[in-house]
Parts: structure tokens; C-alpha cells; sequence
């Protein structure tokens, strides 16, 4: 028996935000001082960084669950099947719903019970849960699938990740112009066809690391300090991902006895294009070999960070060759691997 | 091969809130109009239906993930093992860290990583995550270490409940007497003993039946609506639960091969006492047998309703004698069942 990914589906939020959208924000540093450079200036510099150009808003009356179960729905098609087939709704999120406008995370019921309904799925058999496990929370909910199958417990799961990040940021922080909405969704299924998850890895760094990614007050002092936004600190985070991320990718494929030489594809979390680039070029050099052409597809530049929603969505959209000069043919050793609040990192070596 | 619980632990909160705390509270219906009722005769009431008379609350300072963390270092010091060895932390929770006195939910970092992080635990492939699956959350948090263990992932888990539900009450609701404090853990791992988990069902019913409790408004119409509290439909809870609690026990019995004579103590989810002595009652009706004296012991007269926490904790304190007239011995078989927000309902039969 092998587990494959037998149908993908995405949810791209159609408002496009670009980057001078924040021309007039009041950037501020972290201690509340002003920043002595010209939000032009700013911009570009992010832009040089990050690569990224613009991202995608979810309309405000729509919440992470909507946004889910739409990505949910493009999955379960795809993969055809009867939903009602279903034996888990895995959910991956890290702020809940967050209704446009408010502060709070509405999580009861959970996003998985939400997107169940949503869908119109009436077997109690099929068990929805969410699971919180900082932006790797997708790729942990496919490693949680696996476990599911192996186990005897479960044929055929559906695991999703989505997030409206544009509600939780602090606008005074020049990071508020990384996060994104979106959400992805994989359908995950024991099959007698070859390949599938051949091999994964999963680590919790959580002693100096714990608080990198935190929620905390706002830029601007005046604000009141019990509303608090999502925070990074991106010097150690960068160093900590370089670090971390390319040795677990090498033992990831060092277990399921591929060569390096086979990978196709690597689909990194889109969190920051030189942070990408520089963890590819880590991982290539602990084989001492060359980097590929095309090996790894990109998405930030017009997506943005959408947290849990990056991996599953860049999936998705290589699957359907809408990324220029990226494919996929049975067969085909790709990577998948993230990285972020927990902190936490993982990677699944398959073959699609 | 068995899976047992090793280890238990739990965190009690010392302020003790007894139900007079409440007579100068000023209670609507929902609808928002007065009740026709002194507060004596409506906490008289509640406490016929609940058996509540007393509830815990934690101290200020303290948050979610302390209380999880407290109860957490019982059930490793219970178990005696290096937490080191740990392959996985579990916690289930459903509103994350809710600082007192305000009303966003933090979980950035998760839940779990803080605790790992307070534990001071270093081993990075200890993998901690938050699970949200209403009150059962605990019990479905030892279905997931289950599965691990059985896929080969994992060994020895670490499955934590807790929760701070007095930070989400609506003080003009009278459910809000029903709500408390509390943190719950255990630890399971795979062991050449005999017994442990023989079975286990799980069930989401999320058609109708989603947003029996959910996130919404205060009973006073007067009140920011952009703060929501937790809601709950009693009455329909109450049915839905007499209907599918006691089939999910007897489903989850019957697939563990034991009988209903052997079964030593229930553990249900401390919820509410005149419904969880009725699911009882419909439990043993369903095997034409009478109710065994002290088959179900109950701790919601002093501790309330904490979620997540109330099963874990009540197991714990019969293990140590500190509830009367409940004690356990090697071999007894033992249901642990629970129903909550999603809504789900779940059961594991459980040999000592």
C-alpha cells in the first residue's frame, strides 16, 4: 500500500493588493521610532528581499473556514471522489476565523466542523479536528493523514490549510506587507499505485526558538496594548531556517532512498524569496552538486505569505501549469518543506 | 504490542468560586430581556440541573499553556520518565491563551510549543501540536497518539487538555456558571503490558448540529458586538448527546470484546450532572442491565465544566484516591466518552 496525493484544489482571493497600496501607511520600527526612509524607498527595499509584488485579500465577508471549504471543494473534485468517502477533515490554521473588522479568533466550533458543513458532509464517521502547528501546519496535517492510513484508522483524508493573515497585521509594521489570504487542500489517500510518501521529517525547536513568531503590540505605541498582531523576527528567523531547514530536507531524502540526482521539484513554503533561494542553495551544497534549472517553483512574487495556504496552493498551481516552466510527470521525486512559528520545520520526500 | 497510560497529572486552579460569587450578577435571557427570577432561585436551579457548586478559576497571571504545563510535569513525574524521550506533545484546547482582562486568543506560538518551551524539553524531535476538537479534544488527542504509535512514528506521547473558560464567559448568561478552569494530562506509550486502549470511536456531527456552541454575542444588547463570548443551545446539546453518546459506548464496547459486567468506571466529560447521569442510564438501558453502584464518578460539583481538561483530570484523581468511593485496580476496565463543540463525541475502552 502506498499514500498519495490523488486530488489538489486551491482558493486564490480575488482583491489584489499591491505593493503601493502601502504608500501611506506610518511605518514605524519596533521601539516606535519613526523609519528615515521614504515609504518608496521602504517598499523597494522589501520588494528586493521578498520578492514580493502584491498579495491577495479575502473579500471581507468572507473568513478562513470560507476560504477552506472553497479550496476543500476544488480538491474533492479533482480527485472525484464522493465526499462522503471521507474518514478525516484535517484543518491546518494558526489564528482561527477572524471576522473583517474584529480582533478575536472564533474557532468554536473549529474551522474543520465549519468547512464539514460547509461542504454538506453528513457522515459522522468522517472526523474533522484542526490543527495548530505554526505556517508547517499543511504538510504536518499530510504526516498526520500518513500516520492515519498506516494505522488502520483511515482510507482517504482531506487536509486543508487556510488563513486570512491581512487581519491579524500590525499596519504600522513594514512586515504587514509579507502576509497573505489563501488556503490549499490535498486530497490523501491509501492506493495500490506506485510512489507516494516515500519518506518525512518533523522537528519542534522550542527553546530559544519558541517566540520568534509571536503575537505582540503594535509599532505604534498609541495603540492599545491589549490588541495584539502577528510578529516576526526576521534576522533570526532567516538564520534559523538556514540553519535548520536543509539538513531536514537532506535527512528526509537521505530515508527515502532517493538521490539527489531524482528531485524534480521542491515546493518550499513562500515566505521570502531570498530566504527560499538561500535555504535551495544550502541544500544543494550538502550534496556538493549543482542547483537545477527549475527546480523550484515560486508563488510570493504575486501571493505573497499565506502561512499554511503556500505549500498547498503552489501545488496546486505546478499540478495545473499555471507557473511558467514548471510541470509534473509521474513519476517525478519532489520536496515538499516548511518552516515557521513554533518554531517548527518538516518536509515530506514523494513521488508524484 | 498494547498502548497504555503511563503517566497522569493534572493542574487545579486554587481560587475556588463558589455559586453565591454570582448573585450580584445581572443574568438576561438571550433575547436580552430580564429573567423573572431572584438570582437565589436561578442559582438554585443551575445547581439541580449541573450539580455545580463551586468552580476554579485561575489566578490572573497565568494563562492556558501554564496550567497545561503544570498538569504536564505531574503526568511525566506519575509516569517517571525523561521527558527528553518524549516523541510527541498533544494539547488540546479550544480558545488558545486568553490573557485576563482581554479578549483576543493567543496561540502564535501554539499552545503546545510554549509548554514544550516551559518544560524546557530540547529534543527537536519531539513534535508539539494544538489540536481543536471541542471538549473531547483530550480524548481524541490519546486517539491521535494511538495512531502514531501504531503507524510507528511515535512511542511515547504526552497528551495535554486545558483551558481557561472563565476568560470567555458572558457574565449576563447564566451558562457562564457553568465554565472553569483546568488542565489535565497523561502520558501514553507503547509497553509489553497487558490491557490499555482496546478501542476507541469518534464521530463529527457538524449538519445541524455545528454551532450548538459557538462564539457569539452577550445576552446584553448593550455590549460591544465585536466581543463575543461562548454560547451554547442546552437543550439541544442535551438531546443530541442522550442520542449519540451511550450508542458511541456501546459501538466502542462492543468492539473492544469485553462485556458490559466488566466494565469497572465510566468517565464522562464533566458537562453537566443530570445530563451525564442520563446518558448513563440510556447506556446500561441498551444492555437491559441495571447501573452498578459507583460506576461514574463525578467531579463537577467542585470543579465545573473546564473542557477539555474535566475527563484527564477526573481519571486522574481516581488513580489517586481523591475521589470517594472510586478507586482503580490492575485489569479493570474503564470507558472514558465525551461530547462537545463541533460537535463531536468520542469513547475509548480502556483496560488498566
Amino acid at each position: 500500500m502506498n499514500i498519495k496525493i490523488t486530488g489538489t484544489g486551491c482558493y486564490i482571493p480575488d482583491t489584489i493588493e499591491k505593493n503601493d497600496a502601502f504608500s501611506n501607511h506610518q511605518f514605524l520600527n519596533n521601539d516606535g521610532s519613526p523609519i528615515n526612509s521614504p515609504n518608496e524607498v521602504i517598499i523597494e527595499k522589501f520588494k528586493a528581499i521578498t520578492g514580493i509584488a502584491e498579495r491577495r485579500y479575502a473579500k471581507n465577508h468572507l473568513n478562513s473556514s470560507d476560504l477552506g471549504a472553497f479550496a476543500a471543494e476544488n480538491a474533492i473534485n479533482n480527485a472525484n471522489i464522493d465526499p462522503e468517502t471521507l474518514d478525516y477533515i484535517i484543518v491546518a490554521h494558526n489564528f482561527g476565523d477572524v471576522k473583517h473588522g474584529t480582533i478575536q479568533s472564533d474557532m468554536l466550533p473549529s474551522l474543520a466542523s465549519r468547512i464539514k458543513h460547509n461542504l454538506r458532509i453528513n457522515n459522522p464517521k468522517c472526523v474533522a479536528y484542526d490543527i495548530l502547528f505554526g505556517c508547517p501546519g499543511w504538510i504536518e496535517g499530510v504526516i498526520q493523514a500518513k500516520a492515519f492510513i498506516k494505522a488502520g484508522l483511515a482510507k482517504r483524508c482531506l487536509v486543508i490549510g487556510t488563513e486570512t493573515l491581512s487581519r491579524v497585521v500590525d499596519k504600522h509594521d513594514r512586515d504587514s506587507m509579507i502576509f497573505s489570504d489563501g488556503a490549499g487542500a490535498t486530497i490523501i489517500e491509501a492506493t495500490n499505485d506506485e510512489g507516494g510518501i516515500l519518506a518525512h521529517e518533523t522537528a519542534s525547536y522550542t527553546s530559544d526558538e519558541a517566540y520568534f513568531l509571536h503575537f505582540g503590540n503594535s509599532n505604534n505605541p498609541e495603540l492599545n496594548k491589549d490588541t495584539r498582531y502577528i510578529k516576526m523576527e526576521g534576522r533570526k528567523i532567516y538564520e534559523f531556517a538556514l540553519n535548520k531547514v536543509p539538513q531536514a530536507m537532506k535527512t528526509c531524502l537521505d530515508t527515502s532512498g532517493k538521490n539527489i540526482k531524482e528531485v524534480k521539484k521542491i515546493f518550499i513554503h513562500q515566505a521570502n524569496e531570498k530566504m527560499d533561494e538561500a535555504i535551495l542553495k544550502r541544500f544543494y551544497r550538502l550534496y556538493r552538486t549543482e542547483i537545477p534549472e527549475n527546480i523550484m517553483p515560486m508563488s510570493i512574487q504575486k501571493l505573497g505569505n499565506s502561512s499554511v495556504a503556500t505549500v498547498p496552493t503552489l501545488f496546486d498551481l505546478v499540478r495545473n501549469n499555471k507557473i511558467e516552466n514548471h510541470s509534473l510527470n509521474k513519476g517525478d521525486v519532489v520536496i515538499f518543506a516548511s518552516v515557521g512559528a513554533g518554531m517548527h520545520i518538516n518536509a515530506i520526500v514523494y513521488q508524484y
